[in-house]
């Protein structure tokens, strides 16, 4: 470890995917940038001992812990990283805040929006203490998305006119694919719509600095019961009911929704787990007065720019190759042309949440972006009952650290 | 011309945008296809006789008359291709059956539903005495399209779970693009919605075989006034009412909407001239359980193919170059490798029609399926208007020439 | 026909893959393009009168001659347009030059240098009498290779460092493809280097306004046996010498060579009927001091200009989408964002034809372009059997009507 | 550190670009490989004591050495990473080996070929008693590359006709761009062609499991003048020799050269820096008589194959995501999608050499393998004076542990 610069005690919980990713990014974040705090991962939590040393070996923790209530107690421990599924985030994340730890949320933010209002009302109260809590859209931190932000915030597309957002998976486009918690409304709260509608609404409420205002949308379960696997393991990191029999879905397959912006843009928006052949396909196109921007998650390192002043004898879609020193991030990493994975999204969430605990100030998305965003994914299940265009409710903000995207670019 | 055929004696009216293209398609068909009748262009239709004669000079139409209606009384015409805006397109068409003629008409078919219900009707009158209509969806014709139809005939990718289809122009971006006639509702019906929404229904239920059953939508104008050019002639082909001022934008800049199908799949639909740098980007894709298919026409001779069952090692999007001589259209043209462009659409257009008339059946896209396509997007401007869910009406067809789409493909 | 302009009485000789080209070409030209002179397809010359009266028929020519002496001898043809094989093209376009009929002579020039030079001589004289001669390297006219030299002419990119070409072809990958005329020695001339590599060669030199000075090579022939078809037709469009029977590859399947440019840029290519799933890929790429352009013809409507002064931040290679009304040909097309054909090259080849000669200026490529290509050729092929760099000779140019691309820029 | 498997001591010499992602290599491959020796980080070499220990800090060694002979004598090391600049690499590698320590060296292998001959046999000593030496071709690892040479040793493309590559990047485009020890022979060796060029060389080798027999070459300095950076450093990571001054470039600018292989295949590769807008394209395209590969390191998650096989109306180019479980290597990593970037094709050749030397065998490329990339590197710079083509000296073997690629794969 770094020795020059004081160290930020990290306790985790959970150790599945996204406890892997946010392991390799505790880990390597001091390596290729300069940061304040150098990050010491202290413990891990897992409710299953042997499970969890197995884990915290592989993953680099010395130590283990079976109950997420002793990290609060201990003073070795400063921030407590929940990577839990989203039903376990309020309980943990409320009680860690008013522990006095710093809290990194896995997204969603919780499963309901009660829940989430909870956390960041509780959010709001820490960091009046200089708590602070932040939730884990890392993809914003993707250097062509953090790029594509700033391109909107200089002014080089003018008004935004169009928002088109897909995020395309297709785990499920086989009828035959296994059961899993994450199709069982109970555990993971929402199905397509939460777990990956979720990162389309953050991202383009971050790149555009505007925020949904109201939407109208379908959400359909294609395929009704799906059996569980043998093992009674159902899907990548979660645990079934039991093994030979099927399960229920009782979340969304697929999500689409219209969107209107508070400018008054327009919105479109669809996230599947059906589409056949796209695996992780995040795909924002932003239509501007004075230029466009795309991206496709399948080609991360990449920001497709255009410049409507360009002379039309050259003017197009450029491809920028975001690896230039002067990109988001990138001036830790390798020369020209040496492109970034998905983990290093990750790494830069370390990088920005230690730098804003450093520094005394809010670090983003806050708890009350990450409840805004829950409050359109609201607006969108109503909507789907119901058949008609619902607002989204504008969370009731702390004034002091809670600005809004637009807010923030405004000023 | 080919003297071995029989002639079929072409009248045109309107001899703007769609007139070259139809022209060129007229004067070239037969020397690539072996077409059963030989079109023969007689005769240009044009209310101002300098403008049409100059026009049927540089189109290669040896005769001009200035008022349709000559046409009709004409021997040597035995089809008459309707060019014109949309508002003229009902009395023309019917009146042209009604006489005798064949007919091709422009899409879409008419401003109102209502007109385009009457012209289903005298079309299903004249296909009675083996006349026949059709409506000019040309996009169909498009090799890439063609063979996208037949891939999901084949049952290539299975049951299709999800249509995303957006039809992005940019000319209006700039809001001090000039007014235009397509901005008025009057003479255009519809804006983007009309112009440009309406291929994209009618691609995706040709490529399906299905049909858009309800929607719900926005409709959106941007600028509600621009400059009429200085010279009075708004946009590319129309004529502004007056120099110097400025004109009420009276249709939509841009459509969005949610579909259900009659199958269930999900369609996200999208119309706009205000998607930046993007000049006339028609993309579509359709997600089944066991393929997927992509198109974008600005990569027009290529067909993005995704099979499912492909072993996951090397599976992946094929980009399939639409240009052999097993592909629809193509072993009329050139070796493979050397691609076609926008105009050839029209050519097999001609093409289709010509086989279907020598053949006695009903050319497709037909006057009843054109009608269909208005009536979805009669449901998507309701739809607009109440915030509601609306279903779209399905045309009462005549079961001897207006099958759908989707009846075609199961029999 | 267009009755307001003199008419330019066309005969041709050859109605196969490139006839058919051809009279595309002269049929519409005009129809597009306000010429100043009419092509007017008079007469079609075969060898064979019942085939060539089909032809004839098919491609539009009213009249045909068996003896392409004739028409030399007749007064309603002005212009007479050489589609035949290589081995011809000397004494045909000799013989018109000589009696004052302008040429147009599909590439190579010639089978041999000698050859080629005796026709550059031909069109010297004939040009003192204002009779012109032009070679159909017909790429040229694609629009986005015409812009990509008019950028590099205006200095878009700087000082030309690389040069890198491909043309990559497939239709003898598998072993068991049929032997064909194209594979005769004595009637092609050469193999992949003399049909496709010419065009790169001439491409390259065309964008850059540059000059191959010297070459290094490697010619391979993979498959010397290969099978008659059994209908003893050999290829697309020739006939080959018995059925049943194996036939002996004379020329190269595929040629690699190094060229240093007159300028020193540094020079890659690769022609080649053996790069499986390439169809027709002509690839270029320049790269200069101040930027770079990228072309592949499998996406023929698109340039990628990379601008070296753009900041890094948005820097990269942009996507030009080359259908512009200010892009090469293009006004005269459709709106932007629809796509040209291959077949528009021939279209714009007798645009730039028929201008120059009622300009009574030398058309480009003129022939002693056409012999300069060749002297090229040969260099590659004297490199590949000595094994040594070989300087490719400089035709000693007429100077009023034969200057190299180079200078055409430079003055 | 993972416990319970038994360490391996690692001591690097070098800590500037390549240290940086060697380091993140050691640190990480054991997190998400299941390793049979665990990576311990025991201490880093450099010569100014300051600069390595703030190397070290930042990197993660807890100690350093200014004289790489005391590495070799400490009993915690077990193997030495050599990332130094060439012109050390001999002298450091063979005391290594002749110490006892397994050895990881840096490509290239050395600045000349007796050096790298000298390196080879003391590899085949050391490897007879179990000290086994290793070079650091690490884009062998990136997963597309590893796929694309699996799928040609199953034999999917067939015989290979055609191998193109270009490794182009365009750091020295710019004239006024600064002089650096990279441009000094004395320090590096050689220019582009053996900082890059020799990737392409082994990466071809290694997806055929061919060897390149002979070549022709051309080899170019474009600006033999350039600036010393005013604080006399040179280049991303070496130090200049004085600050004020001019240098004179003594390597190679840009690199280009025909190849034959010992199959027959033709190649052609080119190694740039003056490629303006690549900035680290490594592309590679195989054409085989069955099928075609092609990859692009700008895109470095994909290849694209083609399968000569696949029926005409679906055939073409897929673009293979290499992000699947069953690609190489990627089981350990995220899920599909989820791509990978620059530093983890390090992680990989971490992998790959741990497990060798836990297993007892020659890990792969192994210094013979590097010698003879060196040989054929060596064959180009001769080409390049004589103007004629050079046969590449085949390396005298060890029997026992130096295959070369291609009878890898035959046996």
């Amino acid at each position: 470890m770094d020795s020059s610069r004081p160290a930020l005690g990290i306790g985790m919980v959970g150790y599945a995917f996204m406890g892997a990713a946010h392991s390799q990014a505790w880990r390597n974040a001091h390596r290729f940038f300069d940061l304040p705090l150098t990050p010491d991962m202290r413990v891990l939590c897992g409710r299953d001992e042997g499970r969890a040393r197995a884990a915290a070996d592989r993953l680099g923790w010395p130590e283990v812990e079976t109950d997420w209530r002793r990290l609060l107690e201990r003073d070795d421990v400063d921030l407590v990283d929940v990577c839990t599924p989203g039903d376990t985030h309020a309980e943990i994340a409320i009680a860690a805040l008013e522990a006095g730890k710093h809290v990194l949320c896995e997204k969603p933010l919780a499963n309901t929006v009660d829940e989430a209002r909870a956390m960041a009302a509780a959010a709001d109260r820490a960091a009046r203490d200089g708590v602070w809590a932040m939730v884990g859209f890392t993809y914003r931190r993707v250097p062509a998305i953090a790029l594509a932000r700033r391109l909107v915030e200089e002014g080089r597309i003018g008004t935004v006119r169009h928002v088109r957002a897909q995020y395309l998976q297709d785990w499920l486009a086989d009828p035959a694919a296994p059961m899993s918690w994450r199709l069982e409304k109970q555990r993971a709260g929402s199905g397509a719509l939460g777990d990956i509608g979720a990162h389309i609404v953050d991202l383009t409420q971050f790149i555009t600095g505007d925020r949904v205002a109201s939407v109208t949308s379908r959400l359909e379960t294609f395929v009704t019961e799906r059996p569980w696997p043998d093992d009674g393991v159902g899907g990548l990191t979660g645990t079934g009911a039991a093994g030979g029999a099927t399960g229920t879905v009782t979340v969304d397959d697929a999500a689409t929704f219209l969107a209107r912006f508070d400018s008054g843009a327009m919105g479109v928006f669809e996230a599947t787990r059906y589409a056949s052949g796209r695996k992780n396909a995040i795909r924002i196109e932003i239509n501007g007065t004075d230029g466009s921007l795309a991206f496709d998650f399948e080609d991360m390192n990449v920001l497709h720019v255009y410049d409507a002043g360009a002379p039309a004898e050259v003017a197009g879609f450029t491809r920028v190759v975001v690896t230039e020193p002067t990109h988001p991030y990138l001036a830790a990493w390798w020369p020209p042309g040496h492109g970034l994975g998905y983990e290093h999204g990750f790494t830069h969430q370390v990088v920005d949440l230690v730098e804003a605990i450093a520094a005394g100030s809010q670090p983003l998305p806050s708890f009350t972006d990450g409840l805004q965003v829950q409050t359109v994914l609201d607006a969108v299940v109503t909507s789907a009952q119901s058949g008609r265009w619902v607002d989204a409710e504008v969370p009731d903000l702390d004034a002091r650290d809670t600005m809004t995207p637009k807010e923030r670019i405004e000023t």
